[in-house]
């Protein structure tokens, strides 16, 4: 193999307004860095596109520091590793880690976690076996807290984190309700056996909510904020708990929207928590290995949403906010 | 004694819009009326003013069904009794209850709760030592859970639940701020031993914060919602816990405003949970023991606002929308 040496990358060019766009980011191309003491190069396969990545090019406080005007756009990937300096990775390793929106990365060892591509397809390790996994299990677990028996409702249902929230509620005995935008995703959500599903794009979400939720709503779990947040604690269940962890529909606007009905937590004695998945890096190892069992006994399906060529990145990261994609949206970098 | 013949009432006229008003009431007089088995006739001597009557006022689901139309405006009271057909209760017994609005109400002895005037001025048990000290009691204790060295920070404080709430949170160790309107509740509250008070009508309520609480906000004890909840969710610490008590900014708005930031939960992986206090019924008697016993010992002061005159009621419940009141807003019907 010839050593690579010209490298693509997305740097964000400056803090967008409103919905991101192509102009927000440079397209550049500079020599491939070469890795110190203890790093490796990695060549990038897929790169995870996230609703969180939205946050991570707004100036202020939030839960990690913004990305910097003229850096590359931050990301997690998959890859491959083509040079190694660091004795416990092996050239030849697939590895994922925060790469970035590039064509190669340089990456400390200690900071990438080895994956197996004949365990899962390589797209799975940033999804389902990824940061959004890790998000649905403790998100809805930990913080969501289901009850066997009780009704779950997720948002953004048929994407990354969606999809395996309501799995695992099923999975823990709960009826459960999918929120999504559109025919095809609704259909996809009972194909995965959610109990339910509506299509907040073409149907009365609160009134759906109140025929598909008849003893109320005891876990909500939000990914995107807005309108569809404010129709759920009209049928909080007593003592609900709502889980934090998105709001999608509101990372583009330019003023957030607050639900006006929040009184509801006080008329249902319900909470609502927020949750970052960061916070059980302890315990990623712990959940990947029940999700991989629940994959491989058919209980936990997966599906991803995989779109060809780096360039493509800003219209790619539009799909994801205009609700485009159906499971996990990647975006595939390179074939191998 | 004469008997009394003649009942004065404020009834329910219409839903109001707005700020609640005069007109929203329907002044009235009626025959008193004569209790049956089991009830006994009390003459009210105070009424207790609560900003959760302007939500018994609208329309919709609530805690609890609204006031009819034509029905005796609801709100809890201290009386006498002085026919009893309740072997349980004396004539001359003090009772409180929720009596309405009104010079001498009919009752299940059932449903009032003995008190002795002896322990307390009538007036403390609609405050301290009724439902806003219980409020305060069970709201900061077993939804806030402070923990000593914490930071408190309470709205509304220099109100009937708040400033119990900021004296309970001092006996626990904490370090206490009260948000408050003006001058002189904010020196009432030093004066009550809270560490420090904002005075939200002359201070920038997020610059206070940030200088009076440098290591963020632990416990947030909520009374009022709107731009204060905002201002407090962006100093929350880490892990915090917003106890939603009530909003009292927003009762007389025509569209309640949510907390456009909300997302700072997830920030800081904070949470909001709703408490109404009658889901307590069973522990008032254990609370009401100790915070006697604080009151006794001279850890917890409570102050009564009353003003007299049955006549006054839509005037003095505009007062207490408007932050008229320094303590617990009372209506004095009669003397004795």
């Amino acid at each position: 193999m010839t050593a690579p040496t010209t490298n693509h990358q997305f740097k964000l060019a400056r803090r967008p307004v409103g919905m991101v766009k192509r102009s927000d980011f440079d397209y550049t191309q500079s020599p491939v860095a070469q890795p110190g003491d203890g790093e490796v190069l990695v060549k990038i396969l897929y790169i995870s596109l996230d609703p969180a990545m939205r946050g991570w090019m707004n100036e202020g406080k939030s839960y990690i520091p913004p990305v910097g005007i003229g850096e590359v756009m931050r990301a997690g990937a998959v890859g491959r590793v083509i040079v190694s300096n660091d004795p416990k990775i092996a050239v030849g390793d697939h590895v994922v880690g925060t790469l970035g929106v590039q064509e190669y990365a340089v990456a400390k060892g200690k900071q990438l976690t080895k994956v197996d591509p004949r365990l899962a397809p390589l797209p799975v390790y940033l999804g389902t076996l990824g940061m959004p996994g890790m998000t649905a299990y403790f998100g809805l677990l930990d913080v969501g807290k289901p009850q066997a028996g009780e009704t779950v409702v997720v948002s953004g249902a048929a994407g990354a984190v969606g999809q395996v929230v309501g799995q695992i509620a099923k999975i823990k005995g709960c009826r459960v309700v999918g929120i999504a935008g559109g025919q095809d995703k609704c259909d996809y959500l009972r194909s995965i056996g959610f109990d339910a599903a509506i299509d907040y794009k073409h149907q009365d979400v609160q009134a759906a909510l109140k025929e598909r939720c008849p003893n109320g709503v005891d876990v909500y779990f939000d990914n995107v904020g807005g309108e569809i947040l404010e129709a759920v604690l009209t049928r909080l269940a007593m003592h609900a708990r709502i889980v934090i962890c998105g709001a999608i529909s509101q990372y583009n606007e330019a003023k957030m929207r607050g639900p006006s009905n929040y009184m509801m937590l006080l008329v249902t004695r319900s909470s609502m928590t927020g949750m970052v998945v960061f916070d059980y890096a302890s315990r990623y190892a712990e959940a990947a290995k029940e999700m991989a069992g629940w994959m491989a006994t058919g209980q936990l399906k997966t599906r991803e949403d995989i779109v060809a060529g780096l360039e493509t990145f800003p219209d790619t990261l539009q799909k994801l906010f205009k609700g485009g994609n159906t499971g996990k949206l990647v975006l595939q970098v390179a074939d191998a």
